[in-house]
């Protein structure tokens, strides 16, 4: 059976579901997108996800065709027609299609919505237990990386430069400085068990996961620093590790092929992946 | 009648022209473009944009599925099934579709290639009488801008704050220096009538109407530098002007609401930009 697709208010089987070549979608990038992580057939972090689509589609003056309801009820239907016990859902909006190709677009325009599911292990992820490696690699993305859009050549670039030496993923560096993670956040742990993160700004997306961490963090009286740090402190560090929605925690074992700490998955990392793990279950709607 | 498109080895009617919202082009910008423009129903400085749209593919190991010779005939038929006298030819290769989403790309994935006609008045043109306002914004753009992809959002949202403030388009800034025009070269003419153009680097696009014009103006024994210059040099030019492949060259009377030299459309911008159109003319194929 093929999987079913949300698009425009139809749910289509998803060879069905093609776009126009005019979308400003396909011809500009002018899009935003999410993907919210699916457990036990239910939504988790639904409320952020939402809150930064809004962000990011008023950022960029695109219309929300639907109301946060609908969207609930369009991705639990997905979830239902998809039978989809643990996953994700990828949502699309983009600025829609006005019949050809121009730069300038109407204040009319009908934005264009795309939902579709991924069935996806995210719990028993295999990169749990081994962690994974990652490469550090120069930041050329544009300066607004805290809206969500769909401007993602940089990160496939970088991700494949990363699958290419061996690694899983990158850090990326501006200024001698860790952003972010190819499409994640970045963190590390210091020998005196301090939790390191770049503080939120236009240079990095303001991850739903990483808000919820941070928000466990301090509710288990972590020492947090938000505050920028070097991938050379990174090599130095304790733990390192990622956060993003369909990832939760992955440990970060090895940076430019040098083992971080114990060169095993970090204590902390681990810990903090569980709770996150336990606290999303019981939130999830 | 429909426009006829040009979709993976298929001419279609514009309305069936659509592609899988799994294309990377769709999710992740990941895809390149070329604009040619047509006068006299032939192609200009066809080599030149064949040469570049090789070069950028090639940037991004996205392989090219068809000749150029290929391309051409394509091209040709696009030409005569729209019967286009004159305007231009859009094209667009991104990595293509596998079938779900996915940062991760194969070596074996089937590129998508999608070209259509515009069709569009571009010598008689109202701005080359009138000439443009422009108004300096802030180059937030990736640093690969040597490549011509799709990521355009950036593009997109300098000409819409272009056009509410009542200009046509925008001369990007960055670190105090123009880079280039919204989707145009930048140049200015200094009151000793030297034609300043920021030189080739990843900073800018690499215009083949600017290659072209700057082989014209060496024929014409101008004296040309290939510098960096201040919107605050630009503001005091004898002329200021624009060149891209529909353009051609159109002259900008205005920067930030100052206007430049008489506030009339340059003698130099003119002269160019009329060389340009006969040359390219004769040399149309």
């Amino acid at each position: 059976m093929e999987r079913i697709v949300y698009l425009n208010g139809e749910y289509l089987a998803e060879s069905a579901a093609k776009i126009s070549v005019f979308d400003r979608g396909f011809l500009f990038a002018d899009a935003v997108y999410e993907v919210t992580a699916v457990l036990d057939g239910k939504l988790i972090d639904h409320e952020g996800h939402l809150a930064r689509l809004e962000r990011s589609s008023k950022e960029l003056g695109i219309k929300m065709p639907v109301t946060g309801d609908e969207l609930m009820d369009i991705q639990r239907q997905l979830i239902e027609k998809n039978g989809l016990v643990e996953g994700g859902i990828y949502l699309q909006l983009t600025r829609g299609d006005e019949g050809d190709r121009d730069f300038s677009y109407s204040d009319e325009i009908a934005p264009t919505l795309v939902l579709f599911t991924q069935s996806r292990s995210l719990i028993e992820s295999p990169k749990t237990q081994t962690g994974i490696k990652v490469i550090s690699f120069d930041d050329i993305r544009w300066r607004r990386r805290d809206i969500k859009t769909t401007s993602l050549l940089p990160a496939c670039m970088a991700k494949h430069a990363a699958h290419a030496a061996g690694a899983e993923d990158v850090w990326l560096i501006e200024d001698g400085f860790v952003t972010e993670g190819g499409s994640s956040n970045a963190y590390i742990v210091t020998d005196d068990n301090v939790l390191v993160t770049r503080p939120l700004s236009n240079d990095i997306l303001h991850g739903i996961t990483r808000a919820s961490l941070m928000a466990l963090a301090k509710e288990m009286n972590l020492t947090i620093e938000e505050r920028l740090f070097t991938i050379d402190e990174a090599y130095q560090a304790k733990e390192a590790f990622i956060s993003s929605a369909t990832t939760f925690v992955w440990p970060v074992v090895a940076i430019d092929d040098k083992p971080i700490g114990s060169g095993k998955p970090g204590e902390l990392a681990l810990k903090l992946r569980d709770i996150y793990i336990k606290t999303a279950r019981e939130l999830a709607v």
